[in-house]
């Protein structure tokens, strides 16, 4: 996170968690409390890196004693055995913090490197990834940062940054146009409207009405090259549903702006990193 | 959670989270006031139900007085377009909240739904699946219990209410022995001590020494076998590393009590459920 | 609020910072356990009424067996005199919580008198007083909520919720049109985008770049009126800088589509309202 | 704050308020990280410092590696133009804390300006202005002690730290004596207590029964002159009500030792105060 | 507690602080879900009680619905085997709550009863038992509550609600007069001032410079009659140094206001309650 | 602790009391903010340390510049008049932190002390003695080490890290060797369960079952005895009830493993400490 203030209740939070009351009870049992410890951090499979900066911060809050060095970039593809940062100093307040930065770690860094698939397989379209609201619950402004590392974009941070009005929205509002209306009326003036679309007759009455950016949900690729001709430049195009990399190249080759995944921040498996004692 | 007072700090932060300064800009613009809705939840796809219990709450602690209805249990496995509760009362909280009742949901009935699949691969061998502490930081204690109701059982909740004696202890104590001999003198006498070990040697000197539990790391089938002969119930057996579906009967096959697996806590993918309307 | 959630951490401080460690000495002292009490809150001068919602919920919060019951709609306009709600039950919590009550209940009520002032100085022009983050440190949301029900709308919750490019950020970035490009480079696609501008010169270069919204610092009038001709509905117009009563009617008509005022959330005088007991 | 301890919470809620999920965006877009700012606190108006190491805090809080240098006393008459704090160091935070920094600043000088004009409106006569509960919600011991900067004293910080009994206690007492008669009975030995009297018959009553002080409300300067001379130096004597710079040099005439005042923290005009760079 | 707001967070953070991470693991194994108990809090010895409400709460907190029923009023000598309070309810969370129910009860009792035999041992003297800072960090105001429960009277709550100039101050001001002066310069009108006093001849300057009330620290009786001679109405006089049950009879009869004790608070040996169950 | 993320929170909530809202204000009046003081903590008494590290954070927290010298470690026997700690710097924050730090540091040497007493009293007998959950509510991380300290071990820290079965438990599940069943069925593999027994037909019972611990409540000697060779080995045996100086001696005679106390912690006087400035 670029500022400390954000980030550091989410990591001490987490090593609290760890902690318990009584603390690392093997580590002050078994290691001398002088005892020095030179570890590194290292990948264990290819990916790309993200949450070195709150990784290191738990090791800095057991002990800001310790000597921390950052070999690699946040953002930076790494490769199997690449060593991402070195931590010096006393042994047990390293290995009190070591999950704790590692479950951190690998977590956002899995979170980077999904992204980093799907916009890898984008090719030479002009479409971005972006994430969704469907994040772990906690740690959303962490995995925001690891979207944009991982060279996807975002999406709205919460329910009050910016307007989506979806299915539900349009159903009890009577229609895509009043739902329309009634979100102008209320919406400052710095906030954007998004509407989802399931129909091509929707989009027309959202596009007749002005827009800032349509959600396409779950429409097959004709479908969605017939929408973003429909668009015309007039609204942001977003499509949805069914995200994989093998379905991104199409859905990109169909013209959308933006193509969003859930997948990518609720079911990213972690990069794998570990500490390595020499 | 069986204790309110427990998990209810966590739903709260999700929705603070999520509500950011302003709220549910969207749903407040858009659909009156008064509106009611009538609301399931639904799988749509199979697996293990985990968290209805804190899905729920996220709702209540909204709106008190929606009426919430649960129908099925945790722990009880789903059918795809199974309904799993309903919820009924006004409408501007049930979609307030709906995602983080979901993102809570999908992602503990994903572990629950993991930790199945692996406790199924089992057949009737005696072992079971444990987790780790490889959990999302902040969720730990919801993840543990997802883990039983997926089938699993928990390993230590954290640092400090039992000893795990890890290779890096193993070393900077100077061997298997120094190092079951300080964390023996320190330990209380409710705290149980596991070892990790990585060769039959260590294996044979931990024994010598007496030990609760031996985590085997990394061993084939092969070696596990001898190791659980060597131990002949001395102790209990844990083998780690490499668990999936796959290879979870050969491992279990070879007699280890438990088998430890930190992917259905960190990387397992959600199970897919979602807020109708009718 | 409409949300409980949000409001509520907000009361629970105000409370505890006024109750000390000891509470009310002087009521748990003077006045019976059992006495109770029949009290209306009542206004002392004509105004518009904001903040009922959380000034009810600080005698609930010391008694949730206090009758409460409103008179008034937050918005209203109030007589001098007139009830605006009724406080039936205990009398030592209703004593304890009297001042916190009225200190939130006024200062947003002022919020709230301030901006109807403005508002209704704008006449039929079509311009909207909207606020600014000049708020109080710790009542942003509720001095928002208090704005609108003045008549007024919403800017920026924070800085985080959309972008406002300031003369500062111009001269580090170089100028207009680079610092626009950076900020349309990062936004992400539901973040609008305002600049500052302090000559038509650098109007020109913004609306040649395409911007959200332009805020026309400080200009006069007649310079005002060029800018909204420039402009021509190409992007929101907003005017700041010396906004009183008495100004706001010229600027209104330059054809601005917002005045921001700093003032109704920094300077605003109370709106004043006490406890009347019979 | 004399007690970083006790400040630091509030400026850190401050920031955060600010803040939101993402942080500056803007600044974080347009600002290169390693820009430097050199940037100086000036007034813009006249009037009386207070709140500036608040106003630093925050700076320091998002980046402890500032330079921030003091120019001006908390407490000192400022001119129009004059410096009271230079900033130096990494642009980024500098901009992203300003608002916070300066939405305190602003606020406090403003409370200290309004009770120096109270107090300087007094003139020879021995009475001091003190404040009243009347205070921000969440600011209160910023602006108690912005109101002795402003050459004020403080009255209570709460219900718990001295007695005063108002109207309302007496009449559900059933009268001044009992009312008097019950707290003495209640009040530790080093807890003070005042009475609120409407009539010279009231006073009476209270000097007869032995009171530490009296607040005598809403009486015209001729009454307070008789109440005065009733007291006789047994009480101290506090006026409220009505209190203006244009009403305190009569009532300081009719020779009380007190005038309190609730316009200066609760509807006090902010002291302006701004950022500039060079 | 009068007031839920200042006790519920004492109670709640001692609940979490014994059920951890994961509750209550015995008798969630153990007791079946819906078993049911009744119960009853029994004194094992005579004694004063105190913290029956906050006691009671822990066990509301795990579960509202459980019947709790006082059988005793907090401030009531009771006998060995009394019944204090009946508990009926779900067993699990009657079971989980037991011990911190009890730890807060038989503390807060131990203090009561400690005060109370100070408190009889005055006889017909007039002299009233206070407490100290010297309390348990975390529950000062529920030792304070509970010393007023046993019959004795509060002392300051803490460092800011009343001055208490003892000899380090004075020594560091240059003497008691110096250190009276500066007291009474800063001191609101609302804010005693005591002293501590080592010698008659400090007694004599506190006197001529005017002070609410001394302290007459460690004095033998007769010195302590010869200072309530000079003092002879004029302030407070408390009495604080090798306070027993067995010197306060003689210091007592000295004359004094009051006699301060740390004991009663820092070291009084709990009061024996149990739950029983049928 | 040797962790002070664990402790600080307990040591700021202290300071936090007892400075209230507007902090030492008799220290504030009196004493120059420039005025520097050279303080030692003594012992007034002999005793056994504990809780030095958590005293030196509460002066520490208040103002990192002062000069902090430990002369004495925690667990160490300290004599009459011994020195303890010295202090140097600012004086104003040492004597606000004077009664916080004193209130910490007293209260754990008072708990270290008692379990020494009862240490020592067991003589070269095997027997440990061990603390219980009748902990100070919010303290017990640190009087579980001062047990530690003062020659004791720990015994739960909690109601989640290892079974206890009590009588109750016993009762509700329709016998000992039904609770054992429900106990090992839903223990993790590494937690350790315990059973409190009142005979020996129950003792009997549980090592037929087979138990890591028993707890032999309120057992004459000469049962203790019987118990202890029908034990022979097989589990760890804990003597409860009417544990004293006096009666230590015969019950590790016995021969018992443990002897738990919850006198060490809810009842053990404090060591008096001072603060000496020269």
């Amino acid at each position: 996170m670029s500022l400390r203030i954000l980030a550091e209740p989410i990591v001490r939070a987490a090593l609290l968690e760890d902690l318990g009351r009584a603390g690392d009870i093997t580590t002050d049992a078994v290691v001398a409390a002088d005892a020095e410890i030179d570890a590194a951090i290292a990948a264990r499979q290819p990916g790309c890196l993200a949450g070195l900066d709150v990784a290191l911060m738990a090791f800095e809050l057991l002990d800001p004693s310790l000597e921390l060095t950052r070999l690699c970039d946040d953002g930076a593809r790494v490769e199997r055995g690449q060593k991402v940062a070195r931590i010096r100093g006393r042994a047990r307040p390293v290995l009190a913090a070591e999950r704790t930065a590692l479950n951190l770690l690998c977590r956002l860094s899995g979170v980077a490197t999904a992204t980093r698939q799907l916009a890898d397989a984008i090719g030479n379209h002009k479409a971005k990834i972006v994430c969704t609201r469907k994040t772990t619950p906690g740690l959303r402004i962490l995995e925001k940062e690891a979207v944009r590392l991982g060279g996807g974009a975002n999406h709205r941070f919460g329910l009050d940054d910016a307007m989506l009005i979806k299915d539900n929205h349009v159903a009890m509002a009577g229609g895509v146009r009043p739902a329309l209306q009634r979100a102008k009326a209320a919406a400052g003036h710095l906030v954007k409207i998004e509407l989802e679309v399931d129909t091509l007759d929707q989009l027309a009455e959202a596009l007749d009405e002005g827009i800032d950016a349509v959600l396409l949900d779950n429409m097959d690729p004709p479908t969605l090259r017939l929408a973003v001709e429909m668009v015309a430049g007039r609204a942001i195009t977003e499509a949805s549903g069914r995200i994989t990399r093998e379905t991104v190249p199409t859905i990109a080759a169909a013209g959308v702006d933006l193509i969003s995944s859930g997948w990518i921040t609720h079911s990213a498996p972690i990069l794998d990193l570990g500490l390595d004692t020499d």
